[in-house]
């Protein structure tokens, strides 16, 4: 539900219109007639051009899916029938459609919209999304709920060509088709995830959309289905002698889905919102699992980013929506790099020198800048879609041949390939480097994308390497440290966004493994960081500083291996320790820490500062570091209130 | 490698004349005639059949590919090819084939041979198995490490077909058919997994077995095939042609491997040594990937099991190799449950009261013993294949209509689905019911399979319940607890095996959440279990009796949420605790302990049992216990220790 602060922030953003008289879905099916739909598209698509070029925000997927978007929500019945929207940075249009357009504008922002679906928002958001993939199985677990409890209703997924490369999607293809349900799964096939789609899927999908023969059978099954609208009441049994005739026609070139026993219908112009509405009003009678193949184009409707480059036009930033130039500020003075360049710069350094290293991502070879080495060495750097869990398997089989993979993940998406990580790298202490890219609160994605749990899950499997650099150049001298001969499994997790320093491109020098860096002395207390967020503490040390407070600080570097050297001088000589971490506070670093104590019998007062045990929304890392109290401000408080105890302590 | 006591121990079993001469693959190869293989087969499947009628293992996958193994074998260079098993249950062949015939009795015992291959005992162990569906990933690593190392040899994934049903599996076929490999999968098709291999791929590949088209199809296949053999040296053009008869071959009848770009071969008798040896050779020049498709019979060549159920024969245990009975040893008094059966029968019983009630089991209905629910109410229990990802968010779709499932799913398997536990589950805070069995020390399928991280994975999570209970009637008053309203995420981990109470049908009762319970009263120290490890530590009060030391028990039940008024009573009362779990230490329930100390200032001595950090090989849980310190002889050596120390400063 809607904040107050939310509802008040009315829009300054005008529908056109036909979409300013609707308010939900259910305005759309009753005060509008199919001939209104074409330019109730256009309206919608504008409205997001106006609000994401000035507001930020996902923008080609939405656009690419209007007409979908506006053909679901007229022919089914929503909210009562339910859709899936997959990884959701589509559903912007949805949004509008279901009783928040006024809102949109809040899209992303701290204490606004989600930017993906989201059930505590709208009863519209039937299934939490953001990672892809999941809306098979949740559809399908929704469409066997009902079918339990005798709801008659229907069931969409709407799923990209990208995000069904997971296997999720197939394992849930895998069980759908075999379960009676009136599920409808929404191909959406624009040959994109965020990066252009890849693997055999894709090219057999390519291979359908431009194929004679199943534009023929398309054909004849679009006329089987264009009779079913007339035989009215009777449907169920007309259906039967459709199900033979798809059958028939299909027979003599079966079907990657219809191998799985989903009914293939397909491929149709996702584009065209009339026969959009007519197909899916003939599929609404058709009862089993059906598979809908819609042919679409990222950022469809604006010209710059249909022309473009759909990863650009992913998320673009703000723009001009007139001359489709990108806004960008350019700062006067040089900036330091995203951390994700570091990385994607130093691994072709060290691949230059190391013909061992390869470079392995799932599907996000631009947003983990893998593509700089995709380009200069096409042969060792490797794009293997949407598969996490394949990423690292695939990884650790190259490290079995004296390769060392450098597999680099998004900490919140490495949960989907935790198994692989134990079972197939760990266990067998192969020599796989996993750089851990979004470690910690990520900003805007929210809840689904915050990398809060991997130093908590990575320190508990034996052989592991945690680490964490605090800044450019020891991410260079981690990664440099990460490929040498016989080092086992290694994870390097750095976040989102910008380092701090400008002239980063440092010498790469071997670190020790498990040696931390005392940073500063001090007498009051020590402040025990790991990564970045430890640049939080340099800051806190001046103010703490300006208030008498001597606080010493050490960036421990390593969450495992521990500097037992280094901890046994923290905790000789201090009796009050806080630790900071930019993640969650029940497992990670500061518990790590509290299990050397116990085990060395110290006891000196410590707080941990982290993510703390609740799943935190979106909004700025800024602002987000301060809700959870663990930014500069967060750490003088805790120091000062610790300090003040001790001299309480002392006095007393 | 082998260790001393392994090697010195040396078989009383006797193999064959010709199994006699083969220490290794190459004297397979050297010494032997195509005429001789099913000889060898036959002296091969005896030797199992020997062995593991008197020493137990797995047994059906096995019998099932004797031929598979030996073809292999003979064709392949092994080591320098590589064979990768999936799973690798199956792979007792094959292990006796490649050095380890006169150490095989020592299969699954402790400091024996492991059941599954591992690359630290054999060079011919090229990748390690034993969950699922890894080995297409792994051997496509292999083959692309080699292909840029310009190493020219074969990678051979041999997988089953209840294996190919995972999200892994597919992701790794989509990644392999489009790189340029020389890879081939071998489907060793069964119709099974553990149980019936269940969804819409079986029925698919059960419909190309019995298809006309496709054994017409294959023939010709085949004939263009057997030409080849006679051109030698210009395989490499041959292969091109043979590559576009098959091409027009299948262009007919295309099959959901092709559409993934794999050349599908088959089917084929995989009990037909000397048709699978000239298949594979051919194989062997046709480069790119290849699927060969080979239909087997679990359990094959032991009447018995080929013609009762193949679960039952999956591990059956010892039995009479003549007569195929299965020995029983019936007890004399009843004995208490599995834990397994405990949940099985009471889902039961709760369905029946609470018709919201689902249960989902990832392939597990035997081992889990979800089949009970199955058999009484199959319209609320669904098996969906080896497929973790998708059981967690099917269960999360149905969570969303007010359902209350039950997902059971190994601890160390769910390690595959753990994003979804947080994306799908605990995000949306939806009342899915997690029943993690064999969670801790599994004993004789070793690292793989223990269920080590969950407690610490688990209670990372915002939302999530994290229980265990001590014996069966807990058990069952948890289950009960976790499907009242609005409970949220809900987890219940419990080991393999038997629980300890012979009268353990009895009423269940709400437990409330995050709720201790004080076992004992004790003076000198405190222990705090969790699970039914809390016996060991019963156990141990009456030895640190005897010694003279009063030690308190608290079974903690919850490591989240943590029962805090009783941590307060421990801590106010005792300064030396002990913290027992079967789960791993860093960051498991001590960890939680830890936390909870530091957060309230308190300075107790605390030592935590339970998994160290390193990976547990196999044995018998009791031995594994040992070999960990948390047995009741590792539990009253730390409260010894412990009292001594406490005793030693009252009297300094």
């Amino acid at each position: 539900m809607l904040s107050e602060s939310q509802s008040q922030t009315m829009s300054e953003y005008k529908a056109g219109p036909h979409l300013s008289q609707i308010n939900f879905p259910e305005d759309l099916r009753s005060k509008f007639s199919e001939k209104d739909l074409e330019a109730i598209c256009t309206e919608l698509r504008q409205f997001i051009v106006d609000v994401v070029s000035e507001k930020g925000g996902h923008f080609g997927a939405s656009l690419g899916v209007v007409e979908l978007t506006v053909a679901l929500h007229y022919v089914f019945n929503t909210p009562e029938d339910q859709i899936v929207w997959d990884v959701g940075h589509q559903a912007y249009g949805h949004k509008i459609l279901s009783g928040r357009r006024d809102q949109f504008h809040t899209n992303r922002i701290y204490k606004g919209l989600s930017g993906f679906p989201k059930r505590s928002e709208s009863e519209y958001d039937t299934f939490g999304v953001g990672h892809s993939s999941t809306s098979i199985s949740g559809a399908l677990g929704m469409a066997v709920a009902n079918r339990i409890q005798k709801k008659d209703c229907h069931h969409i997924a709407v799923i990209g060509d990208g995000a069904m490369t997971a296997g999720l999607a197939f394992e849930a293809l895998n069980h759908g088709g075999v379960e009676d349900t009136n599920m409808l799964v929404v191909l959406n096939d624009n040959c994109m995830s965020i990066d252009p789609n890849v693997g055999a899927l894709k090219e057999y999908l390519t291979d359908i959309t431009t194929s004679h023969t199943y534009n023929k059978v398309k054909d004849e099954v679009w006329n089987l289905l264009g009779k079913i609208s007339k035989f009215g009441p009777n449907a169920q049994a007309i259906a039967q002698k459709i199900e033979n005739g798809v059958k028939a026609a299909l027979l003599n070139q079966s079907n990657l889905f219809e191998s799985l026993n989903f009914r293939y219908f397909g491929p149709i112009d996702g584009h065209d919102v009339d026969y959009m509405v007519k197909v899916l009003n003939d599929l609404k009678d058709i009862p089993g699992p059906k598979l809908l193949h819609c042919v679409t184009t990222k950022g469809k409707g604006f010209a710059t980013a249909e022309r473009e480059s759909a990863t650009k036009w992913h998320a673009p930033g703000l723009f001009n929506k007139d001359t489709g130039e990108i806004i960008k500020v350019t700062p006067k003075n040089p900036q330091p790099p995203k951390f994700q360049d570091v990385f994607g710069h130093t691994i072709i350094e060290l691949a230059e020198k190391n013909e061992k290293i390869v470079g392995v991502t799932p599907a996000m070879p631009t947003g983990c800048s893998l593509k700089y080495m995709m380009e200069a060495m096409p042969e060792r750097a490797f794009d293997v879609g949407i598969a996490e869990q394949h990423a690292v398997t695939f990884s650790a089989g190259m490290a079995t041949q004296g390769l060392v993979p450098f597999c680099n993940i998004y900490s919140s998406f490495m949960q989907r390939a935790y198994d692989q990580v134990v079972h197939d790298v760990a266990i067998q202490n192969l020599n796989v480097v996993f750089c851990l890219d979004r470690g910690g609160l990520v900003g805007a994605d929210g809840p689904t994308h915050h990398g809060v749990f991997d130093i908590a899950y990575m320190r508990s499997i034996p052989n592991m390497v945690v680490s964490s650099p605090m800044d450019e150049s020891e991410l260079r001298s981690l990664m440099y440290t990460a490929q040498l001969p016989d080092v086992g499994p290694f994870s390097i997790r750095y976040p989102r966004g910008n380092g701090s320093l400008t002239e980063w491109k440092t010498p790469m020098k071997k670190i020790k493994i498990g040696a931390g860096r005392r940073m500063r002395n001090g007498e009051d207390l020590a402040i025990l960081s790991i990564g970045p967020i430890g640049l939080e503490a340099t800051k806190a040390l001046e103010e703490l500083d300006k208030n008498g407070i001597s606080a010493a600080h050490y960036d421990m570097r390593f969450a495992k291996p521990l500097d037992e050297v280094l901890l046994h001088e923290v905790f000789g000589k201090f009796d009050y320790v806080v630790t900071v971490e930019d993640g969650c506070v029940q497992g990670g670093m500061g518990s790590a820490i509290l299990e050397f104590m116990a085990d060395n019998e110290y006891k000196a007062v410590v707080k941990r500062l982290g993510i703390p045990d609740q799943f935190i929304e979106h909004g700025t890392q800024a602002e987000l570091y301060r809700e959870c109290g663990f930014d500069c401000t967060g750490i003088v408080a805790i120091c000062k209130e610790l300090v003040g105890e001790k001299r309480k302590k002392l006095v007393g």
